[in-house]
């Protein structure tokens, strides 16, 4: 089956995370993605993880950070501070469709890497960067990980938080979720550039950032510019409205802890379909013609008591007696999984959410798939995450350098 | 300006949120986009916010939700489920570049719109799909909101759940931000699609699920399938480090409260070029050469005893004190913000995240832009989102159909 992106060449300057991914879901689709990196230093999510003592896993390979982010994709090391590095640069990007970076905008003035000078010399080219806060403003140049630009400033975390309890923490437990959705904005623009490339021969500059990738998912922000306020009296009381306690909404659309302390969501919304076959999933048909739940509106007038109604009652089954109940009845609902039951659920799997490869130094392993699934140029993986500069001397070649060049740089530093 | 998808026909048989999502950023980018509505009930998120008693918010604009959604796009009422109307909807499909649906795989086998019987009529066509599960498994045909398929099954709510409290609701308080998400997965999957086709003729199928979407965003799935597993001692050992509290990571990597209640995030890793600074911007110029706490070894061995120090100072000022401190000293760090503050950010301002338009009956909008940017052929907004079939007349009359046959459908309710 053919690749949907055969002979397209990307360029990555970048590190980490949402630049990487944006590239990687490029390469899952068979471009050919070259993934610039430091000499001396590589890209740090090459052993990103440690332990609680600061020290490295001794697990043989780093997918869950660097395989995760870097199938499919050539490494060559090159010191773009350095006037012959940036040469080799200019010559790679000079034959390349798209480049992409997540330096900051000084960055890229001080490396020569604006769109305004890469243009000169490829006109066609597809020119993507991602940023923390964009590239206008106060904030253009401060660094921003997903952490405060995607989570903590566009209000994720601030609707996320629990009355009572620290704001969540997805730092380091959903570490790099807002670049993987970031990276796959970037991804979509270049696509979008590349189609219209195609069709006029016009070349430009996708501009992606995390802050406004994670405002564009979140509908409260979209609320908080209407005049939907209006009919709150104060701006508590409209924030009051949108963080609302889990007893403060409608008992069939929260979460609820079992018998074994785990938790289930419910979304039984719109409720009437679901509220007969619920009634029977508790096995509490009695509450079904209750006068205080039999309808919505009776239900919404009486909310705390069916809350308090439902909490006991799911404390007295196990998750696993929940499961069969909810299932059998046809309740739109989910456990709370772990990631480790994530991995396991006959679902997933059924969907090959994760697919397994062979690498060549460590054997049979076993990855998440391309989320993106096209019938007749899916994506494939044909490489695994490349050892750091792995390919500096096959690119170099490529570009037409002499092994004698290649040495020159060696002992320059300019490629590691 | 050139619009990116001028000429590219989308047919969208959607409702609430994801679907709709992939096709307003198809319509942003210059598709003609027909959201095709049930005459009887229409699309629900044209008025599903509602108050706490359940009745309907008496604001102007429903663009929270329906015009966020829909802007851009052609509204026409069809029954699918009628064999007249389902001819109607094939003579768009056959003129279409794109279908998307967000219908589960039993109601396209029911409605005759699978892409086996879609290719027949139109074998160039683009058909995308997002289920809450994936099509394929037990689960295939269930119902899947957000709430339970990108936020609860995925993993993200148990690793975003704070010890001792409930876990997070992103059913009411980030509602839809898991839809919007994989709507983008959907959208660039499109587009990938739509790139193909111009190279190779070839029409097919996109496969989106909200469920491999969560699971592609989040690192620590990726780890759970790893060999790192083997470094802890038991299961309950791995979960407990992967959801690892405040007071168990780097101290310079979490949040804390203010003085005046308000919660503050940092992310200061890799941390010693933010160590000098940070100890000034706090005022504790004594903590940089403590030997407790002055290299990233001494900080690890005595990080309870850091965290308590850093959550004493930060309640000693307001936010508005840290802010200054904070950013004079170019900390990676963020204001836990909330939509309120978000909608006033100038950083987001200067970044164009909101964009004004004219509406035709309400006057000047303003709404969240497109989170991906491009230079010359960027996303526009020229229409607002369609009311309740806006346009059925006149995609009827396009499709060739005479006003005799329209008041036909009308009085047989196969058109509203």
């Amino acid at each position: 089956m053919a690749l949907a992106l055969e002979g397209i060449r990307v360029v990555e300057v970048t590190t980490m995370a949402a630049g990487p991914m944006a590239a990687r879901l490029l390469a899952d689709w068979g471009a050919d993605v070259i993934h610039v990196e430091h000499p001396g230093t590589g890209d740090p999510w090459r052993t990103w993880l440690k332990k609680p003592d600061g020290s490295l896993f001794d697990n043989e390979v780093n997918y869950h950070y660097w395989e995760n982010h870097n199938r499919n994709k050539r490494s060559i090391t090159i010191d773009i501070a350095h006037d012959k590095g940036r040469e080799i640069l200019y010559k790679l990007i000079e034959r390349a469709d798209v480049f992409l970076t997540n330096r900051r905008p000084y960055e890229l003035k001080r490396f020569k890497l604006e769109y305004e000078t890469l243009r000169q010399m490829n006109p066609k080219l597809i020119y993507g960067s991602v940023t923390g806060f964009g590239r206008n403003g106060p904030d253009s140049d401060a660094p921003g990980h997903d952490t405060v630009a995607f989570w903590a400033r566009s209000g994720f975390v601030y609707l996320l938080q629990q009355h009572g309890a620290p704001p969540p923490s997805p730092g380091y437990r959903t570490v790099a979720a807002g670049d993987n959705v970031s990276g796959l904005a970037l991804a979509c623009g270049v696509l979008l550039a590349l189609f219209v490339r195609d069709r006029t021969g016009l070349g430009q500059e996708i501009d992606v950032s995390l802050l406004h990738t994670g405002i564009f998912a979140l509908v409260p922000v979209a609320m908080a510019l209407s005049t939907i306020d209006k009919s709150f009296v104060s701006t508590a009381e409209y924030e009051k409205f949108i963080r609302r306690e889990r007893d403060e909404v409608s008992p069939l659309f929260v979460s609820y802890e079992t018998k074994d302390g785990r938790w289930l969501q419910l979304s039984l919304a719109p409720p009437d379909p679901y509220w007969s076959g619920f009634c029977k999933a508790l096995g509490k048909q009695d509450l079904e013609g209750d006068p205080r739940f039999s309808t919505l509106e009776a239900r919404i007038q009486n909310q705390s008591a069916l809350f308090q109604i439902l909490e006991d009652v799911f404390r007295t089954k196990t998750l696993v007696e929940w499961r069969s109940r909810l299932n059998d009845t046809g309740m739109l609902w989910s456990p709370i999984q772990s990631p480790k039951e994530v991995v396991a659920d006959p679902q997933a799997r059924a969907n090959d959410v994760f697919v397994r490869f062979d690498h060549p130094s460590f054997g049979r392993l076993e990855v998440v798939s391309n989320p993106i699934k096209l019938s007749k140029t899916p994506a494939t993986i044909r490489m695994p995450a490349p050892e750091f500069g792995q390919h500096t001397e096959e690119v170099l070649l490529e570009l037409g350098y002499t092994w004698e060049e290649i040495g020159q740089f060696k002992q320059e530093g300019i490629v590691a």
